[in-house]
């Protein structure tokens, strides 16, 4: 037999494939590991779903809308932009990749920091691409001078960032996009659970692609939405990388109806940072470092009973809650992120399963 | 304000996008131009949907199973294969995509005829990769001596081949696989309207990937899923370029309770066909020279009142019966094709509308 490995592109044989956070298929876990809203979509999702399938599903045998124009045209509404500045991905992922594909080479490299989300690297991998990295410091700020110094084609800001949870700011990313001459993403799929965004800054910086996913705040993440938000003529760009149907019939009418219900997802919205609020507050008590949250997810830095932290500490935690069914994620291969865990903000009952875990764990560690 | 179009990769700045068929949003067309499904999907599918929606649609707010599982075994099931030869794709699209990805680049061409489908092309430009392109004649037959001249890296062979519908059949495709020392994709987008298709040649040639599709005879275009089914080791080369939540929820359930329902595709399946059969004889009494089809769509080469035939001719039908709210697909801008319809198999009824619509042409066009 050929060696069928070497038939494929040099790089793509030596890829190493992103490891997305587990996605248990048995009940009983507490799942506090993939920044899932911890509440249903709002109603109206239901309701167009059964609208679109209808008596029968006909309408599924038709091809989608190849540019999702009503959804676009939702999206453009919602944050008074026009359709033609909306680009729709399946899932936010699938703008990301779009991304790489249309301003990144080995040549034109895509700068991002680090920490940031561990996809972005994985996606200039595949495209053969050069990753200019920004390291940040334990302070999690931007240094902007070095943002002047980068080489990058393109350069994606994870604002507020994962997986710290930390938002830069717009002062900042208005700095970074003067300091900055190429094209700027800013990567908002955490938005909603922040303080401000940078929506309003499109206006006056052409170079300015926005991303945000329904995965989220919206309770969509088994149905696959993102969008990018830019200038029509970057829209267009990205239009020319994209799949003319990479967006199925039932996203698009779900999306849609998501987008519509302001008011529910206000109320989903609160309710999950008074519970990341009370739960920061809690690790707070414990004397445990975590950074402040601008998502719906909390990066705190654990402390045995003996009052030691550190990766070895992170480790413990994380292995004795895994084995007590409650996920949370653990990103081991950073020096500013070995010591921590990532914990996503569930309902009040899972975040109280899960102290309620990290008080049995204090209570059978090693104490000083 | 920068020239933002210049901030893209210079290839992409380049790219023209590809043009899909029309997907009219308004009723009242007879749509016979993307090859879909003129009967609804199996009824299972709706069973499948409601069910995993549920009362309140919370399982969407869950990331979707990141290999498609469930749906992959199914696959596997249905061809007598192990789950680990089958990659599930957003659409047949996706599946193609990540075959550029993985085995194209400007060294490595990617070869298929001309005719095949138009998507081949486009998606190797965005890949600023190189095109290898095989040029059949009037015959449509494998010009196998050419095919072991290729310097591609990889080979696409659409059979049954679009807009053609001419299959090339397993006895071609064999030599094809021993003539051509690379991977040989078999893009089996029409197999189930076809007297046979290559699975079995999979046991013998491990170079060999064919790739499915969910939007010709499962009726589930709307929902885009497709598949590939190879090697082991090739198919862990597709999942390094796959991105882990291609596929979502709803489009995973729904095909897997379409793949069970065989009694009802057959049906469908023998349906279409018997139309196809009943229409190729009409054209055939016409006098219209027509491919023989192993797909759910026609081939036809129109002839006016006075027997003429070409370009100008298949554009004026084309016009006329746009304008007649008939729509089919009309491929210019190759000399093989340029004088040919091709027209998607409907129902008896459409179908019916169409011939109405041919006979008034016929009427009003200029006599000898």
């Amino acid at each position: 037999m050929p060696d069928l490995i070497s038939l494929a592109l040099p790089h793509v044989a030596r890829l190493h494939a992103y490891t997305p956070g587990l996605q248990p298929a048995e009940p009983g876990w507490v799942k506090l590991n993939t920044n899932e809203c911890p509440y249903p979509p709002s109603p109206r999702v239901r309701e167009a779903l059964l609208r679109e399938i209808g008596d029968d599903g006909a309408s599924l045998r038709l091809y989608p809308n190849p540019t999702s124009a009503a959804l676009r045209a939702g999206v453009a509404q919602l944050h008074g932009l026009s359709a033609s500045q909306v680009c729709i991905g399946n899932g936010s992922d699938d703008i990301l990749n779009l991304l790489v594909r249309a301003f990144c080479t080995h040549e034109a490299g895509l700068g991002f920091t680090m920490p940031s989300y561990s996809l972005y690297p994985v996606l200039v991998e595949i495209q053969d691409g050069r990753s200019t990295v920004l390291e940040l410091d334990r302070s999690m700020q931007l240094p902007l001078e070095r943002m002047r110094a980068s080489t990058a084609r393109a350069f994606i800001l994870t604002s507020p960032n994962a997986p710290t949870g930390v938002a830069f700011g717009n002062a900042v990313i208005e700095q970074a996009l003067q300091a900055f001459p190429g094209v700027l993403v800013v990567d908002e799929a955490y938005a909603l659970f922040a303080r401000e965004n940078a929506v309003a800054l499109l206006a006056r910086y052409p170079r300015l692609i926005i991303v945000r996913t329904l995965s989220k705040a919206y309770a969509l993440a088994g149905l696959r939405v993102g969008y990018a938000l830019a200038h029509p003529e970057l829209i267009a760009v990205l239009d020319r990388v994209r799949d003319s149907y990479n967006v199925n019939r039932l996203s698009q009418v779900a999306a849609l109806a998501a987008l519509d219900d302001r008011a529910y997802y206000d109320a989903v919205v609160a309710r999950i940072v008074a519970t990341r609020e009370r739960s920061l507050q809690g690790f707070a008590t414990r004397g445990w470092f975590t950074y402040p949250s601008q998502t719906n997810f909390i990066f705190t830095e654990p402390r045995d009973a003996r009052g030691a932290s550190g990766p070895a500490v992170a480790r413990a935690l994380y292995d004795f809650l895994y084995a007590h069914r409650v996920l949370v994620r653990y990103f081991p291969s950073h020096a500013l992120t070995a010591a921590f865990l990532r914990i996503s903000v569930g309902t009040d009952d899972e975040m109280q399963a899960l102290n309620h875990q990290i008080d049995s764990w204090l209570q059978t560690s090693p104490h000083a």
